[in-house]
């Protein structure tokens, strides 16, 4: 598939230059670019990649001079993350999912399912679902008996969407991922040690037996519309109402939710992150890759937390963190420069001990 | 399916009271409860949500006024997650597996299969599998050759099952993990830089080259009765012997466990923990979220660690940990308090110094 | 199937002595030996073991005294992990996959695959996809439009490969792992609080809405020879080039590799490390568990780290490191030395200003 150098320049609302009409069928890094690609170049650092590469045309930084560069054409990006967003969306073949339902299905007879879905091989769609307009399914994905799905959905391989199971329109769910998998619930008879550690932060008063006894989740899980759930995630049922997620969030791979967690819309939460039972995290917050949240606390709207933070305790809305235990970021600055001088802080101190306490 | 009052009462060795014949189908929130719903409210807070809400019927706190609030039947539950735990058991539908083995399936003619298992459609069992009665094995699993599940099995979507792993009764696996993977060993002809660092604590003499000769894992895996098993959690075989996991231990999504790693009895391992290699776990372990464990050590009976705590040494049985790396919780917390005064103690410290240098 | 001690000995390289002919059908722990296994013993310490287990034949420390530990034959391992690497390998009965094409498969006509390449139940193979000689790929596992594999490609169960994947000779892949979903790349059109973030370092002017357009994945995975991809393992696709693990780099289960990420060669990832977006990772790179690697830097050759650490900023050639954030290993320990002083530091320091304040 091909486009012309207007297309591409109508499509991300910029400005085009030079010969219009040049066809390019590729995005490519400048450097690498053959003559039917488009090369990126949207910083003047690219300029040198540009000249030892083939490129005919470019996507090129604000004001670049695209006639010196020996370029043939040339598109003007404002905001250069922004035109990749919708040059790559141009450009994505998508996935290969034939038109139809696959014969090799297991498609329980009283599922609805849009007649212009795609559904690959191997796929297992239960009692009572619903598949909305659009749809596209890829092989060896399990849908269980009465979930939903919106229009336009994405379903790719071997992921998993249990049982009740609410999703809005536009879900693109990566390989592998699990969504309404049992929460993590257990009781023991008696009063727990972890129980009686948090009312004591840290003190146990006697070691007991104790095994545990399940807590089973009678609720599921609902998503809002636009969300992204990453490769080998996992989203787990609520005990009673629920796990949520709201529209415009993105869940990158290996991401954890707990059961009852309640992700607000527009959120970024990435590889890795684990969010525990209960808790609610609000609108437009990031969490960076490894970040932790306790369980039943809540992260205020527009948080942003860095790399590994580990959210213990309630965050005010628009709070920045970092750190174990979460601080604020500035304060974490502080404390890291700190950190690193503090064995010959532990020296001086000593030093200073000795020779205050001399006569 | 409903249930009447004096049925759940029952199956809760709870007190109820008035109308026991009422019967509900749904537990529900207090608010959001409809009439035929059972209404959660084991803590008085919630008395103004059954005022909201359409409930005639309550598990309620010990000691409440059911009549007072307006309903019809009450039960009252002693300690109020163990009611949960009976009463969502009650009330779990459970995953909607055909009864029969699906004809889409794939199974060695020298598998023995209890004659009431349930088996899904696409699932795949190697020769000489054992799997024991009321087994329920959801779609997509496959069960390499010569695994034995005992009784009570319920294996979910697209979980799987390696050659010779041993599992004991009433085992939960949740959808994606994968138990039996080839552990993560691998050897360099002359000392690695890994294992000279590991000798002198951070001090190498040269860097060498070095490539990656694998140890193959002829050990499986073993695990206990009553174990669950999280979405996308893995355990590898051992290298000689099995990995294990006693009876009655839980392990949440995402948690990884390492060759030869032994965990106890009644163990909880949250969301995203890790453990590596050869490292033994005692007896009711807990280790809350995205906790790490070293390879080679012990953790001893009973330890109860924090959330993302990291656990580099030995630790004695009944221990409480936190932090990175991990010292006793109580310690920990003091530690957390003084670096947040840290920068301003460096600056009292110079300050100090100064004075004191000052003739 | 079994082994004489002299052909095991000749397949290490090593020394034997003794009834040579004697054949053995497994590697055993010592005490736990029968009368046909090898007992695994190459450590004065595992002496007493071989009394109380029925060997008749071990593989020993050098210089062991064989006859008098009461063997029959007896092999010496000049590096007991390295003899571990070699018997291992000769012991493995590999995954039990039937020669030929499964014949429930859905493979496109188009794909063209090694005569001999064994291929399991359920899987699927999209059009145009390469598969060279000896491949053994299980059960339920997915290879999409236009991936490559090489020679002798080892895929377990449930794994996932993306389209236009390349992957080198000697592969193996754990199971449900997924190589190449779609990278995690999201932008709003208007400078995020992200971004304003990462140039203020924690100060933020005002707060905006935002919500997140995608940034597709056109480029997808390139992998070298000789590398090995742990259980639910994820390698997302590139943007524009691929995302790339040179050869002989072995990644373990639940590793997270984002977009546009170079690994390097020899290099061993632990469980759980997980590599943001568009870093690079040179050469022989050991990260323990649970290791983190922030977007955008570089992690230079043979640089070692040790468990959980994050590395936040580009780490030069053959450093070794600790901590979150990372410093050297060094000087972490001496931190935290210093910081279970740490309170009473600061009680001293509050005592030292008073004393000092005194007229």
């Amino acid at each position: 598939m091909s486009h012309t150098i207007r297309d591409i320049a109508t499509a991300l609302g910029a400005e085009a230059a030079g010969n219009l009409d040049l066809r390019v069928t590729r995005a490519a890094e400048p450097q690498a670019a053959g003559p039917d690609d488009l090369a990126l170049a949207m910083d003047p650092k690219y300029a040198g990649g540009l000249a030892r590469g083939k490129a005919r045309a470019a996507l090129l930084w604000q004001g670049a001079d695209w006639q010196d560069l020996g370029l043939e054409a040339a598109i003007f990006a404002p905001r250069s993350r922004v035109a990749m967003a919708g040059l790559t969306t141009m450009m994505d073949p998508g996935p290969d999912i034939a038109a139809g339902i696959h014969p090799m299905t297991v498609i329980d007879p009283t599922a609805r399912i849009a007649e212009d879905a795609a559904i690959g091989p191997f796929v297992v769609i239960g009692a009572g679902v619903t598949i909305g307009p659009r749809a596209r399914i890829a092989a060896q994905v399990s849908i269980a008996e009465g979930a939903s799905l919106g229009a336009d959905a994405l379903i790719l391989q071997g992921a998993r969407i249990g049982a009740r199971v609410t999703i809005g329109d536009r879900f693109i769910c990566q390989p592998g991922a699990v969504i309404g998998a049992d929460g993590f619930s257990f009781v023991t008879p008696e009063r727990s040690g972890v129980e009686e550690i948090r009312a004591t932060l840290g003190h146990r008063e006697e070691i007991r037996q104790q095994s545990w006894t399940r807590i089973h989740s009678l609720g599921a899980v609902t998503i809002g519309d636009d969300v992204e759930i990453g490769a080998n995630a996992c989203i787990d049922r609520g005990t009673i109402r629920d796990t949520s997620i709201g529209s415009g969030s993105k869940l990158d791979n290996l991401v954890h939710i707990g059961h009852n967690v309640q992700v607000g819309r527009d959120c970024l939460l990435c590889g890795q992150v684990g969010i525990a039972g209960s808790s609610r995290i609000g609108d437009r917050v990031v969490l960076a890759g490894q970040c932790g949240v306790n369980d039943n606390i809540f992260v205020g709207d527009d948080v942003i937390a860095g790399g590994a933070t580990k959210i213990f305790t309630n965050a005010p809305a628009g709070r920045v963190l970092l750190g174990y235990p979460a601080v604020k970021m500035e304060t974490q600055m502080e404390i890291n420069k700190a950190l690193r001088r503090l064995p010959r802080m532990a020296a001086q101190l000593a030093e200073l001990q000795k020779s205050v306490s001399k006569p």
